[in-house]
């Protein structure tokens, strides 16, 4: 809790650097949650959080951790002895799946090697095999926090379009959402999932779902047995700006900010940035000479990038290297990933200098902690950079 | 969201005036969840829970609003179907029986008339009658935020001793804790029920559980399917001062500040102050002539205060008058109590003269509001706090 | 620096108690005061000030207390040996007084009794004997801020013109911008003098100069030998939004800040809120039966007001018992009135709750020091209020 | 004063980036400046100052720009008609020279190209010439902001002695206060003269001046007439915490905080700290094949850098490229560098990884604005603070 000299580079891939815009925002005094001016609040925030999921359906928010807004899902949508299938795309879908098991579903895992995306073709073929259509939801991470792959959801959708299937269709959008492009409506999408700590820019404590109609309607005559996270007492009260219980105000002070923030930058810039900076880590990561995790560019994230070290080399004490002499932290290797990859994460409230010194820390970082590598990392991201400058200007 | 000229008065019984110096502290840029100084951070607000809970045994801090942690409390404990016994004292205790039937517990009401505290020879009776032993846990509110009104722990755990009935005891502080006098060891709670925004003078967004081992220990082998709320995965990952998922880390440093100025004043020193404040508005009302909601003095919350209004006179209309006029936000009558009483809170960073500024703005808006009543109730107020301090200094 | 529970109430008469909007402001990261985003703020805020100072005049903003626009004001317009009449009215003008002769100027006093404003008549009368016009400025607090009396300024204006006297008119707003009615233009003052930290609502810090056209024409070939204060360079530099020397960027933030406040409720309503306190103010001395200072109501200050203390009572022990006991600060009587009077500050963000505490812990604190009082003196000041808020709502 | 994504580089030198744990205590509500809370604040920054100034003599603190502590000095020591020795090293110097023509003194400027340190040979041979000791005082700048070029004061020191002279020694350190090494007491120096917005870490709006004893004794009998900038009676209110006027509050909570975040890293670390970033990036200029504006490696300075433009080139251009692609703010040329060069700060809360984002920006910003330059200065920087690190940790 203390701050050294100079600014802490908080590169985990969320909670990202929030910007004192925002935690000025959520400082500001509490309000009473009953009272006339928490209305014009809670509207603004349901209908902007709208705008980052691109959806007109239903948003809800809920005082919690991302993790909480996936239980939301699975409670509001699935029955206990359901059946959820699940694309492992890494340690975020495992948690994922554990969490549906513990809550009595019956889920059934399509394997992954971690190094891939979600494999539409699987989805559609586990679909197609189930006749008595006892799927009742797939469930896949739009972008893996643990592994920097993106699995293509309008693919995802026209496999289960394709297999005919009435199964619903479960998105973490946790690392994504306002980073990189996510759309609900036009993806076909019936429940989305977000956090507040990563591209929203903000602390963590809030969660959020988007929610299709559909999704809506069984969760209306199903679902199990739930209170804190049921849609329809939260959607009722929500109508007047109000919610159920009382609601982390001040965080909801900084979403406010946070969605001003977004929407004067344009979600279509902000989209472009992360881009921008993802490509730039890459070129540096390559200027290194070491391996990215992701490996075909397509399903590379914007948001962040996992790194392999040479074998013989740990992760964890480059990262730790890195925090003591640069007061930077980068994100571990979770899971089967433990100690072998570090992850960068360019995600939230940044800018090419941010990024600069973010990959200058690992640079210097790599050196000290005697990784093998190559110095012209740092030269070819800012050769990039520049270029996409020059267009830009 | 408008700041007028002066400072808005939030007299509501929680979320309270929060401090700036907890302002400050949440305002700080978030950290990693799972690097080296978050270990620090995790400890001392785990420890520092465990003595505003007066325990040593478990303490459990969700990303939730303190409903979230009532929830938490039956689904660890308790499993579908199995019965809750709980003392209607209000609407914080239909709305918990609500949660919990709708979580699928077969849920035992000891009706109450809500403006008298848990009758312990009724909850014995009850206990006495189940020879089977099928009431799994007793559920009482400690402070009812609706009502203004406080059970006598001891004596509810007093009389499920003498039932000698292994019934678990749950008790709801979200509105005493750091306010009113609570030992959850002492007095033999099994599951206290905390929030932030009350008496801790933080925003809302922090639920608490404060955990016998006899509690704990049924959890470990029954509660219901669970995830977000699992006690187990909780007090595992906080062994070394982490949270297995992402915690509400803005929030929590405002929590290490708001243990430090309860430990500061000292807790004997704060429930004493909000005793004060408590006879001081309590004689401001018999000083207007008005009827105190709460009949018996050893029953009368000292962190809030319902006041009943003469037949004919809507205590809404008078709350609007005074947020209108005076800035101030006072608490509505909720549930069967609506429009006829408001609730003064007096709770949280509260000292003498902000008590005095509230009382004045709830007299002027008697008046304002025509409700009938006598002038002299600040007087009163003030003749004792200038009394008590005489003592004091 | 410590908080104790609750508010400190800030009630000398300035500093104010600062609101949380513009803390915020001030919290703000500092900017290169050379970039082009400073040039924003700086016409900003000139802009703004010459909305409260009521011109269309030149205003200056020193980094400096209000002290240095004082000294600002008399180094460009005099020079050693010049000679400037000055009405004692309190420790104010007689601290003024003191820096004009420390500064080489030849100062006439016209004596006061600290207990009446400027007396137009002798002014009249000592630029009427000035048959040489040695004299060359008048100076007048308009609001005394050691005896919450206030001076007619128009009055002392048509004293001059009916003198037929060149001399220009120096007026201290200090305690009065922003609180109580003050027309720059329409007065005929040359040069007001202003700080932060009254009415503006700011920490001190920021020292302002409203200058009419005759003083910047003398000041341009005259005034004394200076640099920091020099006006002409202050001007010609402010043209385009900047500063000669490296402003107080942030006071200036929070000065934005306080200027869209006051302009967002309108100084008409700022002032009437300032002259509703102060008469609610001396209702409740009235009700205790102690002595106002001021003894005529057209030159009782609305933003703040001494009273006197019973013969052998000391104030500043009344004061200290008030700081201990309620967190509450009150002005000091200054110079021949210490321990004598103690003075409260009505002024800045302030509203009927918190002068309602402010008052209440005055009364409990007369109680606690055994100062010879009656009860009844809050009381008389929430009738006021009640009766005020009526005829506004 | 809007934030666009991430963080604003303020790499002018000074003012630079303020932490937000300054930012906060900043923000901290304003308190009675004569309370009794008030003269612990008053007495930690007092007694603190002299710790960074290196001196058991007096400091004195005023509500100014650092411009105003140069005011205090000259105007406390100096005579109308006076004779000033002053050595013009660049902007500042010159700025200098003329605030005291301005205020009547007789300036004696040893001429200077801009681009060396105050000659001491020079100062010994206008003292040894002025056997009638008219010279009352030698003025110098240690840290020239203008030019990045640091003078030897314990020179300077020594050819006044050497010349058997009684004038005094007056420095400004604006620019190395708390960031480069420097020792009132040790080095002989009479006034030094410092602002908050550099080394210090805080937003403008304080000046400083350590006064030896032979400075203050003069004082007491000479100087001009002056009241604002007067040493003694703020030197006589000081001994009891407070201040003759009032203070600037909220910031002396930010200089208490800065003072122990210096403290807390130990200055000698603060210096090694602020030398190592100025190698690095002396090291990125001559790696892109630029000419630093200072030419000698014991004459750099260690707060920031000065950059020479190849001919034809505009620096501002180049400056304005930056701001708009990278948000990155550098100083401009002052004075007879206007457009020539531009200024690097590499000062206050500043750490590796926001000087590599500080040199890249700059690095890509050559490239944008066509300034011809070699890409290796980022990668020549990060080597050296590569090893640095090594020999460090």
């Amino acid at each position: 809790m203390n701050e050294a000299a100079g600014r802490h580079f908080l590169q985990i891939p969320g909670p990202t650097n929030v910007p004192g815009r925002i935690l000025r925002a959520i400082e500001r005094p509490t309000i009473d949650h009953r009272g006339p001016a928490f209305a014009g609040l809670g509207k603004k925030v349901l209908s902007g959080m709208r705008q980052i999921f691109a959806t007109k359906a239903s948003v809800s928010i809920f005082p919690s951790s991302g993790t909480g807004a996936w239980e939301a899902a699975l409670v509001n949508t699935l029955q206990p002895g359901q059946r959820l299938l699940i694309c492992e795309t890494g340690h975020f879908s495992t948690l994922w799946a554990k969490m549906a098991a513990r809550l009595g579903l019956e889920v059934e895992v399509i394997e992954g090697d971690w190094r891939s995306p979600a494999d539409h073709r699987r989805i559609k073929s586990a679909l197609a095999a189930d006749s008595a259509q006892a799927i009742k939801a797939v469930a896949v991470v739009h972008n893996e926090t643990s592994t920097g792959i993106v699995s293509d959801i309008p693919k995802v959708r026209a496999a289960i379009d394709a297999a005919s299937h009435p199964a619903l269709l479960l998105v973490d959008t946790i690392s994504s959402l306002g980073s990189i492009d996510y759309r609900h409506d036009e993806w076909g999408v019936d429940v989305s999932i977000g956090g507040s700590q990563k591209g929203l820019m903000l602390p963590p404590g809030l969660g959020f779902n988007a929610i299709s109609d559909k999704a809506l309607a069984i969760a209306r005559s199903g679902g199990m047995a739930r209170s804190y996270w049921d849609w329809d007492a939260m959607l009722e009260a929500n109508e007047s700006g109000y919610f159920p219980y009382t609601p982390a105000t001040n965080l909801l002070f900084g979403l406010a900010e946070a969605i001003d923030m977004l929407l004067e930058e344009g979600l279509v810039n902000v989209f472009a940035r992360h881009d921008r900076h993802a490509e730039a880590t890459r070129r540096a990561v390559c200027g290194w000479g070491l391996e990215l995790w992701a490996r075909r560019l397509e399903e590379q994230s914007s948001s962040l990038t996992a790194v392999l070290l040479p074998d013989g080399h740990s992760a964890d004490a480059l990262r730790r290297t890195i925090l003591e002499c640069f007061d930077m932290s980068l994100g571990n290797g979770l899971g089967r990933l433990n100690d072998r990859v570090f992850r960068i994460g360019h995600l939230g409230a940044f800018n090419d200098p941010m990024l600069a010194g973010t990959l200058a820390g690992i640079e210097m970082g790599l050196e000290l902690a005697q990784v093998p590598h190559r110095r012209g990392g740092v030269g070819a991201a800012l050769e990039y950079l520049a270029q996409e400058a020059k267009s830009r200007f």
